[in-house]
């Protein structure tokens, strides 16, 4: 499907992953992966000894730096690859990266002296020199928090053993910013909740959800819009609480939606099926006939469909993922090896649905 | 695809048309056929010596319609059918003919000493005792005034020799309203306008066809909505004009509005094929997807579909034109044969939709 005549015009690239696929954390795999998308694990850690980025020199960051791609490559097996400076990525290349979640809307700000790791897999991914001189992330699909905590625990362990992160004793991690202070933890899931939102019990739900103690965010972080019905819930406290206390809110709370989703889908079921399947259908019949899609829309209507996979024939969780990440602009234009302008990205954006659905029926 | 268990409760009716097919004015061939739908000529008569309905007593109109009923079977090849009675019809199948074109909404005011007939083909049909003692029309597809009036002038012959029509030599044909003395005749085309609308040029080409006397109207007549992109548009003069001048008139302007369509849908393919063929094959997907549809949107999609023919295989204007009519609120109880709640109504008519349109691809 690529275009290998205008590819020799293109920008190669340097994070080393493959356009046509996505992180295993999207294969709709795993416990209550109809509902809860993904599970994801961030730690933030620095080095020991050496200020918090704010304070440092040019050449402290390049230590910093240096040091982290030294212990990167003795606490894993990275295969021999290294960092990757984010000065040596095309613009197109940092947001590919920014929309499969593996790095944040901050870390492109600046892209001097700031580093980028990540299994071929997704799973694992780094960035030096963010807010913190380490973030790293472990992502899992479907309601993994325990998973990708054990996991990325060990990697930490590990990290810790070859360089040893800033820690005391009271406060725990020492952070760049006090409210990642302590475990330096963020726990989050990305769930997708239609059924809640379309029996308009959404604003309760969330109501709750903060009353936990815990934040609301949309698909993309802090500050991004909830869009497709996806939210991203989070812990908010990171001291006086375990890292498995931390864990365990979130999954109880995820658990919680979850129940709340069945109900709302069941009640949907019962009291007004057609609509909703008719809703579900309109989603696909337009979704494998239209001829140009921009990305919301496109969102929107793959929300629809995730709600309805039940009727739908050779279609699945994990394609819906892929769908929602490679339609993304970047992704997109990496997808098709060349760079489109935003109207013709909406054309290829539904050249490309209509084809990865073309068997999905009713 | 009939329901014959629930077909023994259901009424039976008296029209003796098939709901499963529509006229040959809807067969979507003849001239221009792909934008004109239809042609149309009506006449408006009085029997001789009798007074205009307004001022004839229940035995008079009884008598009108003994009178008709014989000279229309000695005019025509009947197959020994006579005129319906308005008051054995149920009000369902009275709509299912108001859908059909076949008789107006003024008819249906009251159903007392009104009689109905057609041919099968639905060519030829005529109603006793609307405003006039008697309408006559001939219906034929595509663009075909013509045709529609040497077929029509020799009915009406064949009648007058009959049953003679109030004549005067000054005025010509007399009738209850003097809007239509003289030729007594109405001459219309149903046009199939989306290019000038989408263009927005189509308050500009209407005022036009105004001021040449002519005038613009809805789907189904004087006070009905333009709905589907559909006009109907006809002579407003009956007086002093000749019969052939009526039809020239408005020939000469069906073929400027085909032009002016033609040259809109040509600027659309040139300057929007994208979105064209876009809004084309979303409508598509809609109606060979959605569960419920109701008639507003089932109208606007096939005409959005009529518009955009060239882009589908397995698919050509009678099909369409079968479907505006058979999806219409009547006409689909009678197609299924019981009668539907409006929500039933809706998931059926998408049903059949779907059935019909099954094949059609792009």
């Amino acid at each position: 499907m690529q275009d290998s005549s205008s590819s020799q015009n293109w920008k190669p690239w340097k994070c080393g992953l493959r356009s046509h696929e996505v992180g295993v954390w999207l294969s709709g795999e795993g416990e209550n992966s109809d509902i809860v998308v993904s599970s994801r694990i961030r730690l933030a850690r620095n080095v020991s000894g050496m200020p918090f980025l704010s304070k440092t020199s040019a050449i402290q960051q390049i230590d910093v730096m240096k040091h982290i791609n030294e212990a990167l490559n003795r606490a894993i097996n990275t295969n021999g690859r290294n960092l990757t400076d984010m000065l040596d990525m095309s613009v197109l290349e940092a947001q590919f990266l920014l929309e499969r979640h593996l790095i944040s809307p901050d870390f492109l700000q600046s892209r001097m002296h700031r580093g980028f790791f990540t299994m071929p897999d997704e799973s694992f991914s780094l960035m030096v020199n963010e807010e913190d001189h380490l973030r790293m992330q472990y992502f899992g699909s479907g309601l993994s928090l325990k998973e990708c905590w054990a996991k990325l625990d060990e990697i930490d362990k590990k990290f810790n053993n070859e360089l040893p992160f800033a820690f005391d004793d009271r406060y725990g991690f020492l952070t760049a910013c006090p409210t990642n202070v302590g475990t330096g933890m963020r726990a989050s899931i990305l769930i997708h909740l239609p059924g809640i939102v379309l029996t308009k019990e959404i604003d309760r739900v969330l109501r709750g959800v903060l009353q936990l103690g815990l934040s609301v965010r949309g698909t993309y972080g802090e500050g991004t819009e909830t869009k497709g019905h996806l939210f991203q819930i989070s812990n908010q406290r990171t001291l006086g609480q375990s890292e498995a206390e931390i864990i365990d809110t979130l999954q109880s709370m995820a658990l919680q939606l979850v129940k709340y989703e069945r109900e709302a889908r069941n009640f949907l079921q019962t009291k007004m099926k057609i609509h909703i399947d008719d809703k579900v259908l309109r989603s696909l019949g337009i979704l494998t006939h239209a001829l140009t899609l921009n990305s919301e829309e496109t969102l929107n209507l793959l929300s629809t469909l995730r709600l309805g996979l039940y009727k739908i024939r050779n279609l699945d969780p994990g394609k819906l993922n892929r769908l929602m990440i490679i339609t993304r602009p970047a992704n997109l234009q990496f997808f098709y090896n060349k760079e489109l302008s935003p109207d013709l990205r909406d054309i290829k954006r539904a050249e490309l649905i209509r084809r990865t659905l073309k068997d999905a029926d009713f």
